[in-house]
């Protein structure tokens, strides 16, 4: 095969240059896609007529037979492109030769990335689903759970559990959206400039299910805006999921102790035996940089490129195959993280009862009585500098400020989050509502 | 304002903390989209009967006033919100105290930002609009201009000027596409856990011309993924514009020498009197690295914060505000040199007789003669070898080879592109289909 | 001053373009830098001859006139050095054209950002010397306060309070050793050649107190590695900080409680009377993506640019001065927390009493009596598998397990960390050495 | 081995966290550096007398059969540590369980990983000195040839093709000095405070060859700035490299055609007989963005971990791993395609010819001859302006702008590098002087 290449080459090329530019280590991955990618390219020249129906034939049952196969790449044969035709050829001969007909590499390996691409896409959007469910499902079995809301990692707002956990699914809501699967065929735009036989895209890019075919042929071999897209959407599902291992991480410490974490998804120490870690959340937290540097790497490479293929271009599959196996196995995890803690509902609400909580509360009821509402802040400021509980307040400093003790009676967190029933708050009803909305989407 | 803001505060905050907590640098570009928002806002709280008619009057004509006006930003306000209700003040007295009614400065500025995104979303359409028809104009222009075309910067395929320009109009059309300005508005969220005031956020977001509004309050005042989207794909739209810019720094040395670049886009040395340099195109190139290190910036900033807003999202305004001017700019200096570049046509076409630029040419004939593909780039290949001009080449080598030596008639830039007549390649027809397709679309 | 650059050009520039490639937003801050290398270059020129000594005099008068006033840049003169040599003419008249002799742009701006960095690196150890100073100094007042030790965030092992500010201090003083000023002089190597005039760059580099002058011409113009170097060591001083900070912000949380941050660095909320945010801090974690992200950016700049002078590297200011700026800010910003930060020593302690945390000094105990370590190790995890304290568990598992219900007394802060008398470990004597040690460095 | 870290556990981990958790894939490089740890700990261990004499013997050669016969880690136990434990068991039986005494994984993952960067680091430098060393062969083998230097990828004056060999060797013994192995000991430091155990960090360290061994146990088992140091190192080779290669790119086109690839360090084309493309170079290139996407990912794992071991930290080692492959791979490849490059120094001079590039040379002239600088650069500029070469402009225009037509005896290349006479400059005897010196270094 590297003669094939090398027609007019009189010395072979060197071994160490030979091992630097072949990508069979990422190519492994792209094998079913080379050969769907060829399935399709194959048909179209039987239809333009290119193949005889029994070449078209012999082609199809070759390359059927490596799909179910498999097929282990070899490092002489360079690419997986090779590869599959130097297999393709064990198995049926001469006709192989005729495959690469009105196809460059060029084209074919941008066929492959976006092939490979769509099917990430739909993994992804797969284990995203499984994600959503398990914290609508959480969500839903502990609706009534009450918790500190925070800004700043400060107490500020009682908030429900269910309305934590659905401020996340909303956000992998997102994401799945962003990774709906989105194929454009390439094949036909030769090495840049098209092809002198007449064939037929439109028909190639049906056959592989795509939703279109490229416009022009020299941006079709360069453009890898599609895998930018998809590491950047990864990398917003890497950030939301360290958001989410963030908040386990803190809620099952000692001090904050709202979940535990069950023996199956911790882990001990070397040296200390009562450690229980969260280790999977922490890697969780810790792969996100690996998205966002895959991202710059895929960013960076396609800089400054001149027009048409480049073969810096090789560099933009494997941070694709890195970031769309890590995140899903992260997305995976989370899922199990979601579905096996245990909330200590105690806790959260002995928490829940932190006094200042209520502060907004008492204020919003001053504005309710008419009270303009910078005053009403700065009034319930007063009794938060006095360092005491609201219900600890003597009655004279509740008169000094002209503030009726009865507010102390809003101090309750079931009723604080009832009290937010403005239309995505907190309240019951709202959450209710969006679990509804939820249902129906995941 | 800082006294309202620290009811509960005993001692002034330290001049240097204050110093380093305040935004004003970055929030005088919000300035519009603050009072913008606040429109709304007051209009919301107007018909949900908090505001009296003539208090919202009152406030729109105050509103107005400052948008009209402009305002310049004071640090002792710290930011763009607290400058707005202070003027406000100033302008209509003690009912600006109403207007925070309802809303906390966690929705306000979720909102803000995303009014700006959708606004420089809607700028940078715009430009690329330009752009494109630029580029479009430029091709149409030179229609019957040729060129080599290039893969690993080695001469190729000979290639119609015009095809190239389209390559990068397609780049600049997905762009556009991935930048239509889309807008869901925050505004009603609260702190984090909604209103116990019966606000309408629907009502809101429609004042707004949003697409909609917030499903999860939480969700809503820390979800920043919209500034990530908009930074990500200013990014693909910088490196698409260093591909450009880098293809027209080539082409206007004097080894390649295709274009010329006119006094006005060019500039001189300090030392050396005879260099008309492509400075422009430089930093359109050298400004590449600050998107990117901006979506950097910003996707580090959201990793692993707790849920709920933190002040770190502060930081997440600046690449905005950077990214959007900077790319922006970039744009326009590339539409101004595509516009006034002079083609060097006979340079050009002089380049595409360069022999083996029609080596594929060749193969591809003797395949359509009946040869298989890979036999004929053997052959053909066996040529290149002798180190010989296609042309000059003596009978008996081709005799060897067992090629017609009448195929030098290939060598014909002109018959080349019109060869290449499949969907999307570089025939003069298909560019023609291209343009139309084109037009349509800028 | 634009002509005297154009002398061979018809055309002025193009508004946009003109604009576009100024730089005098970043170059304000290296008026300064520009002055000092002037001053040398012209004690230089007069040295060889090149200047008589009044002519030299006379510039030397001007540039210490510029430099006591300072210089506003107008964007009519594009850059720092444009902007100097015109105001020099303003002041001295015609010798201001001799100034340019022997130099070019392309050293010069070299020479600039170079003075620059060096300045910004003994600033940052200015400032990085006071945090470690107050990083020791609060460890030496708490000497005696010890707290859990965390991995994983889940409770470890008691540490002094002490022990934690050392590490830091040491981080920051791995930093500053990376941040010595070092300065190696770029002039004399012209545009990309060298001169013609016989330059002394070895008198110009002692005149400037660096450290050397360049090896290679080209290599001078393009160099950047120093701005890198810089940027690379402010984004690990940026980082540590980020430590730092998340420490502060979860020890200040309701559910650790360990710090009190006063009134002076803590911000209210427009809508919470009750919170006082650590604001300050979330920003300086914030912060980090800015430095990271400007290292992108520098970085992603240098990458495949052809050799000598390209205009990209303008591109290497910015991130420079705004990294410098943003980074001496967060230290500062730092030191005041540190500096005022108060200790809850008591909550401090009582979480230290959490029995598990000796679960460690057990099994080393076990270990020192002649148990095997992994068999120690599996007999503790026993009786931690019962769930409860060690003060608990009933005489009969202590006997079932066989160790010597005696080790509970092993349960007690102050002798757990009497016993890590490595050398570096948490023990009261090696922190008394680390004190002895850092304030030597200091 | 689970069951041993998993004494207070009742459930074993969940298979997809235990392998997600994992991380054999990377540890297999880290084989041999962990032996190497174990051994001097062992040796530490039997000195202070925790192990007997024949204990620490038995120990001593089972882990030197491990380090002859290597080591397949398996996914059963997690990590290399307890690889290496378990085989280390199987040889030499219970003893192996009091290897990790006073050891925890902490502080000796931190080893292994500072071992294999001074490792690398090591590797890296003799990897670069040979580069280095074809550089200045290069260099010295073709001192005469000319060729034009170029600022903004423009002609601006004559330079030796030595200068610039010598320029690019600069860049790389920068990188050398950063590079210099250094080793600092964290073993001793236990999970993170130190040992009850009164270890000998001294000792191990200077078994180890470290320079030095930690200050402060806490620090100790959380910095990785010496793993950013070594990625950053890494990103500014392949930086330099990049450019290094696109010179290359450019100088082996058609157009500027200065250089000849051979054969063996070029690739074909699938579909273009006559290609012979640079692929080994676009790759270095290509590969830039790897280390600084590396980079990135590592800063930003390390950004806001709160003090002492946090499982991110394991995200570190694949970076480190990565990066010093991939760098060291394209160091040896530029290494082979400078050796094997072939100059074309007849095109190289002719391109010297170009008249403009010895506009300076007339300025320098002029000056010398008395005239002010600024005036010399308008003349010459008025030259230029008329469009012609200098030897083609006509008496009378010199006349007019009132210059000796006889320095168009400057315009000789040869001449021209001579000129620059200046330290550093690319005069013969400049580039003679810098042979000089790198030899002594390389």
């Amino acid at each position: 095969m590297k003669q094939v290449l090398r027609s007019a080459f009189t010395k072979p090329v060197d071994d160490v240059i030979f091992k630097y530019v072949a990508s069979i280590d990422c190519d492994r991955h792209l094998v079913e896609c080379d050969v769907r990618g060829s399935l399709a390219h194959a048909a179209m020249l039987e239809k333009i007529g290119v193949l005889t129906v029994k070449q078209a034939a012999n082609i199809k049952r070759g390359l059927e037979q490596i799909l179910a196969e498999g097929l282990m790449l070899r490092l002489e044969h360079e690419d997986v492109h090779m590869n599959v035709e130097k297999r393709l050829e064990e198995i049926i001969g001469a006709d192989a030769k005729l495959l690469h007909t009105a196809r460059s590499r060029n084209d074919q390996v941008a066929l492959d990335l976006r092939l490979f691409v769509a099917q990430e896409q739909a993994h992804m959007v797969e284990a995203l689903k499984k994600l959503c469910t398990v914290l609508t499902d959480k969500a839903a079995a502990h609706a009534d759970v009450v918790m500190p809301g925070y800004t700043h990692l400060q107490r500020a707002q009682v908030v429900l559990f269910a309305q934590v956990m659905l401020a996340f699914h909303e956000a992998f809501a997102r994401d799945m959206a962003r990774l709906a699967p989105r194929l454009i065929s390439p094949l036909g735009a030769g090495a840049l400039a098209g092809s002198a036989i007449p064939v037929d895209p439109a028909f190639t890019a049906e056959k592989l299910g795509a939703q279109g075919f490229f416009t022009n042929s020299i941006d079709a071999v360069s453009d890898r805006d599609f895998a930018a897209e998809f590491i950047f959407a990864c990398s917003l599902v890497a950030i939301h999921l360290s958001q989410l291992a963030e908040n386990l991480i803190l809620w099952c410490t000692a001090e904050f102790n709202f979940v535990k974490l069950p023996d199956e998804i911790t882990t001990g120490s070397s040296i200390m035996p009562q450690k229980k870690n969260p280790d999977c959340l922490e890697l969780v937290r810790g792969k996100t940089g690996q998205s966002i540097g895959e991202l710059v790497n895929l960013l960076t490479t396609l800089k400054a490129l001149p027009f048409g293929y480049n073969r810096d271009l090789q560099e933009t599959k494997p941070p694709v195959v890195r970031v769309a196996e890590t995140v899903r196995d992260s997305v995976e995890v989370c899922t199990i993280a979601i579905s096996k803690m245990e909330l200590n509902r105690e806790v959260m609400r002995a928490a829940s009862l932190d006094e200042y909580l209520f502060a907004t509360d008492i204020v919003e009821y001053l504005v309710a009585q008419g009270m303009p509402f910078r005053d009403a802040h700065s009034k319930v400021g007063e009794l938060v500098k006095t360092g005491k509980k609201f219900s600890e307040i003597p009655l004279e400093t509740w008169k000094q400020v002209g503030i009726n003790p009865d507010v102390v009676q809003l101090v309750n967190p079931e009723k604080s989050v009832e009290f937010r029933q403005s239309p995505g708050g907190t309240s019951p009803a709202s959450v209710l509502s969006q679990l509804g909305k939820s249902k129906i989407e995941n």
